[in-house]
């Protein structure tokens, strides 16, 4: 598989990194590997390499990608040894005219561009069915969440009701922000720290009245009921006219306030709308906060299910651009995706590490005498195990007894185990320890 | 694409309930319609039916299929009309053999069967890749949510890093109904009440001690990892010994009890684990109540995502078989995938909602004067546009004025503007009406 890439902004070299740093493991699950063809960028040639490309990843490693370089992004689109053309350039103009002659030319494409999906999706795809070639888009929408490929592919038996997603990261940081503030944090002050953080651009516009929600959401309304792309028709609000009070009261009502895409099958057609809403805080939805996504999708025979992640960034957006190279790939090739997602020869024996040797934080209870020292017996055989206290409490004594509790720093099952066996050998301490390991998902 | 069905139980009878009723659907977005060609189930004729089969669904709609019938389900796997057998028996022994003979008749296979798969999926894709016929298995894990899709094409650039799943709805039940009683609520009292509910066995011991979970664990490490199914090595523990005094003290802590399954690469191999585990409350697993499931992912370049729906249950046990079957017809027929998801002919126009015409509950915050009969005002002019109030918050007043914000009930767009163009009309009130939309999610 022999891609050429248009555009080496942030998603640019995030798929370069992704292509190098995982060649590999990419191999094991495909079988082949993806070959960069060509590199395309208008800024001609912006790190002085020619025939090389340095990526980085966040922890220092590097790798070099030897490939062609060009300064026009439709030599890529031309190069007979590309056989997909990625997209990455953004903006819709002279995006629609690189993805049509990238067809034209007999190239699968892959894009990551919202805005170009939304508003020419028709006339691209009308052109790729007629050329034999395939369009990939699962990037446009949500990054690294495969929701297109959910709800192409996964609930492709389902008939959709409804969909409601956060689909903007800047909008929900600013909300969620404004709301864990709990004081009188204006709009305009939480979007200059969003655009501090990077989390939102310097003109905001796109982000903040809802336009970029407004792309996605016309898309997923499309994949979800079948429809021609209308995105002038998408009704789109945006959240500069909440405030600090709003979601005051809202959570007094028990509601949080989110900006939503919704989209809905009614009897009379689709609603198609961006905007805030307030949305009770036991719904899945409510609990989605900063810069993260979801969407949730009403189907008749799957029922509720959802998707959660990322919705921006280089790692995230990457990781669905080249989802959609591979699968292409696959279908091409007729390969297939082999029964665990790795082809069956790079399958690979891992021993399963034994329950002793695995490190938890753990949670402890004692039921213990009500007596002088007992505290200082416990913590003696926890600290001859190298196990520390991080949290403690201690109920008052009912009957003689008390009880009490215990959340441990990580530690080693083994380590654990043998201070439970000395602990329940301690005469203050009356029956059996229970302990319950913590899920540690910060690891 | 003509299938076989083994097995009338739950699961077969949903798979042929949402064929007949969603028939359409499937044919617009796939371009082919499903063929039940033959139908087995042990029971002879358990419907005194011969030819044809009468399923009904929930709101009562019937539908009749004209199929062939037998009491052999042998004949199903040996019938030259079938192309794909749909192992629904459930169980391990007969099942191995049932779907061994399909493949070796060269008939692609799809199993909603955690445990086949967990123990003998090895041996079973080995069988099938030197028969080049497909074995899909969606359905074994997560019910409707597609994570064996997700992780295997959706996530199929990343190297996974830990994956932490609630995949077992009747554990999770009863840990939540003990959460939320809030008393002494004693497991053996909810797992009676659970079984009277239908969301426990009679016998409660697969789900319970964690059986159930370690299956589905086994195939989600595999293919996060690319390893062998490891079924006999996962350490799996159940939930009887979890009292409402833990769930109280962790909560206390800042800890929801949950029972996970968890599989992590680590230096010495792979961990594989099922039991319980205090879950830090602001996670997103910590919000997965009642029989619902979810899977989160750690991945190096989507960072994490999260799968989130009903783990089981006909519809969407069957939502997954049936998307199984179009997953193998769309890449048999080299059909492949519309870019919308419908083919072309079948994308249907359907007119976007005016924004005037959609109805809503909403919040509507107002800044009135603090003096007598300003209520009364305004909730005349609410209840002439036939718009009741569901809340209403009234804050002291500060320099003479008042806040008032109100929760209506579900209302016609156009009729909330105007009654907001009367309100804002009254001397009484200050300023604009604030209004958000409430999405309410239960429609």
């Amino acid at each position: 598989m022999r891609i050429g890439i248009c555009g080496l902004g942030t998603v640019g070299f995030g798929v370069l990194t992704l292509i190098a740093k995982n060649a590999e493991e990419i191999r094991r699950k495909t079988g082949f590997v993806i070959e960069i063809a060509q590199v395309g960028n208008r800024n001609a040639d912006p790190l002085g390499l020619n025939r090389q490309i340095e990526v980085a990843s966040a922890k220092g490693d590097t790798w070099h990608i030897s490939t062609q370089f060009t300064s026009d992004i439709f030599d890529v689109v031309r190069n007979p040894d590309v056989d997909v053309v990625l997209e990455l350039i953004g903006g819709t103009d002279v995006a629609l005219k690189l993805v049509t002659e990238a067809i034209r030319n007999r190239k699968h494409v892959v894009t990551a561009n919202k805005a170009l999906i939304a508003m020419h999706g028709d006339e691209i795809f009308a052109q790729a069915a007629a050329a034999g070639v395939q369009v990939r888009f699962e990037a446009a929408i949500a990054g690294g969440i495969p929701i297109v490929k959910s709800i192409r592919e996964g609930l492709a038996a389902n008939r959709i009701a409804w969909l409601v997603g956060i689909i903007n990261g800047t909008t929900n940081y600013i909300l969620t922000e404004m709301e864990q503030a709990g004081t009188n944090l204006r709009f305009e002050d939480v979007l200059k720290e969003a655009q501090q953080l990077g989390y939102a651009e310097a003109d905001p516009t796109f982000d903040v009245e809802g336009i970029d929600a407004a792309h996605k959401l016309t898309i997923l309304s499309s994949i979800a009921f079948g429809t021609p792309l209308q995105f002038a028709a998408v009704y789109t609000e945006g959240i500069s006219g909440i405030t600090s009070e709003d979601i005051r009261y809202a959570d007094e009502l028990g509601y949080r306030i989110r900006h939503l895409g919704i989209a809905r099958k009614s009897e009379n057609g689709v609603e198609l709308r961006v905007h805030p809403a307030l949305i009770r805080k036991e719904e899945m939805l409510a609990q989605v906060n900063g810069v993260m996504n979801a969407v949730m999708v009403a189907s008749d025979s799957a029922g509720r299910t959802m998707y959660y992640g990322a919705g921006a960034g280089a790692g995230p957006t990457a990781s669905a651009v080249v989802a959609d190279v591979i699968d292409i790939a696959r279908s091409e090739g007729s390969t297939g995706i082999a029964n665990l997602g790795f082809t069956p020869k790079d399958i690979q024996a891992l021993p399963v590490v034994a329950i002793e040797e695995i490190a938890c934080p753990c949670y402890l209870r004692f039921s213990v005498l009500d007596q002088p020292g007992v505290m200082a017996q416990l913590s003696t055989v926890l600290s001859q195990h190298d196990i520390s206290i991080e949290a403690l409490i201690q109920k008052d004594a009912h009957g003689g007894n008390a009880e009490i509790v215990i959340v441990t720093n990580e530690v080693i099952e083994k380590s654990i185990n043998a201070s439970i066996v000395e602990i329940e050998a301690l005469s203050v301490v009356q029956g059996d320890v229970t302990r319950i390991r913590i899920a540690d998902l910060h690891e």
